[in-house]
C-alpha cells in the first residue's frame, strides 16, 4: 500500500504521462474511448481525442454541444475512459466526472483559446455543421468556412478521476495497480491482474 | 435509405469485416473497448479480444466468469462496443447485448473449443489466477500449470448487435452511416456525421 497526498501531482499521473509520452510518435495514441450511460439506461461508448492536462488532475476534452454525449452528461457526468496503448501493452482506466468547464474561470478562458488554437480548419469546421446523427443534411450544409474564433457551440470538457486502474499485460503474470481518490488523499495498491 | 433483410450477411457485417481485414497485420485491431453499467449505475469499460464472428450476426468474446463485466452483463446484458481503426481513420459502434452462449448448443461448444485451442498457454494459464480486483495474492497463487481443457470459470460471450454505426473521419466532410435491427430486419441510413 502506497500513499501519497492530494497536494501535487498523483502517482496516476505519472503513469498516464509516462504511456502517453511512450507513444507520443502516434497521433491515435490521443484518442481514448469514452464510457457513458443513455438516458434510457444502456452504455454508450465512443472515441474522443485527448486535448491536454489542465492543472494537475484534469484531462481536458471538447464536445460539440449539440452532440448525445452531451446531453447524456448533462443528466449523469460519470464516465469511464478506457485507453489501450499498444507498444506498452497497457490499459488504462479512468473513472471519474465529465464536466463543462466553468466559462467565467481565467484559467478555463485560457485552456478554450488554446484547444481553439491548436486544432485544424477542418476540426474548427466541423462546429459549423448541422446537428450529429440527423438525418443527411444536402452538401452546402457542409460548406461554411471555419470560425476563426470558437462557436457558441464548441464545449470544453474537464475529465476529473476519482478511480484509475492501471494493467499491463506485457508482463507474465500480468500486473494491476488501482489508485482510488478518498477524502481528497490518492491512495495506490497491487491488485490481483 | 437502403434496407436489406436478416436473412443473410448484415451490411454491417461487411463494413465491419473490411475494417478488421484491413487491419489484419496489426494484432491490437481486433481488441475493443465495451461500456457496460456498473451496479451502482455508473459506466464502465475496458477492452476486451474479439475472437470471431459466431453465425452471421454475433461476435464472440471469452471472459472469466468470476470478474466484474460478467457480474455487470448478469444484471443488465446492454454493452456499446467502440473500434477505432487507425488506418482507415474510421470508428465502429455497436450497440447489443452481451450473453453467455447457451452451454448445451452443439455449435456453442464448438466455438467454445476452438477459441480456447487459439489462445497462447499465457492466455489459458490466466484463468488459474486468483480472483480479478482481489488484493494481490503472493506469487505462488500465479504458479499453476496452463489447463489443457477449458476450465469452468471460463466463460463465452456472444454480442448480439441491434445498432451499429460507422463514422468515417478519414473524408471532409466525414461520413457517418447508422445501420438500426427493427423487427428482424436491419435498415441503414446516412446521417449528419
Amino acid at each position: 500500500m502506497m500513499s501519497n497526498m492530494h497536494t501535487s501531482r498523483p502517482a496516476w499521473r505519472n503513469v498516464l504521462d509516462a504511456h502517453l509520452d511512450r507513444h507520443s510518435h502516434l497521433p491515435s495514441s490521443r484518442f481514448v474511448q469514452v464510457a457513458t450511460v443513455r438516458q434510457d439506461g444502456r452504455p454508450a461508448n465512443r472515441t474522443m481525442t485527448f486535448r491536454f492536462f489542465f492543472e494537475e488532475d484534469c484531462l481536458l476534452f471538447t464536445a460539440d454541444a449539440r452532440t448525445e454525449k452531451m446531453a447524456e452528461l448533462s443528466r449523469s457526468p460519470w464516465a469511464e475512459l478506457c485507453w489501450y496503448f499498444t507498444e506498452t501493452r497497457t490499459q488504462v482506466r479512468l473513472l471519474g466526472t465529465m464536466r463543462p468547464a466553468r466559462p467565467q474561470d481565467e484559467s478555463t478562458l485560457r485552456a478554450r483559446s488554446r484547444t481553439w488554437a491548436e486544432r485544424s480548419d477542418e476540426s474548427r469546421q466541423s462546429f459549423t455543421w448541422p446537428p450529429a446523427g440527423d438525418p443527411l443534411a444536402p452538401p452546402p450544409a457542409f460548406s461554411a468556412p471555419a470560425p476563426s474564433v470558437p462557436p457558441e457551440n464548441f464545449s470544453v470538457l474537464l475529465f476529473s478521476p476519482e478511480r484509475v486502474e492501471a494493467l499491463d499485460l506485457g508482463s507474465q503474470p500480468h500486473a494491476r495497480e488501482l489508485h482510488s481518490l478518498s477524502d481528497g488523499v490518492w491512495m495506490a495498491t497491487r491488485i490481483n491482474p
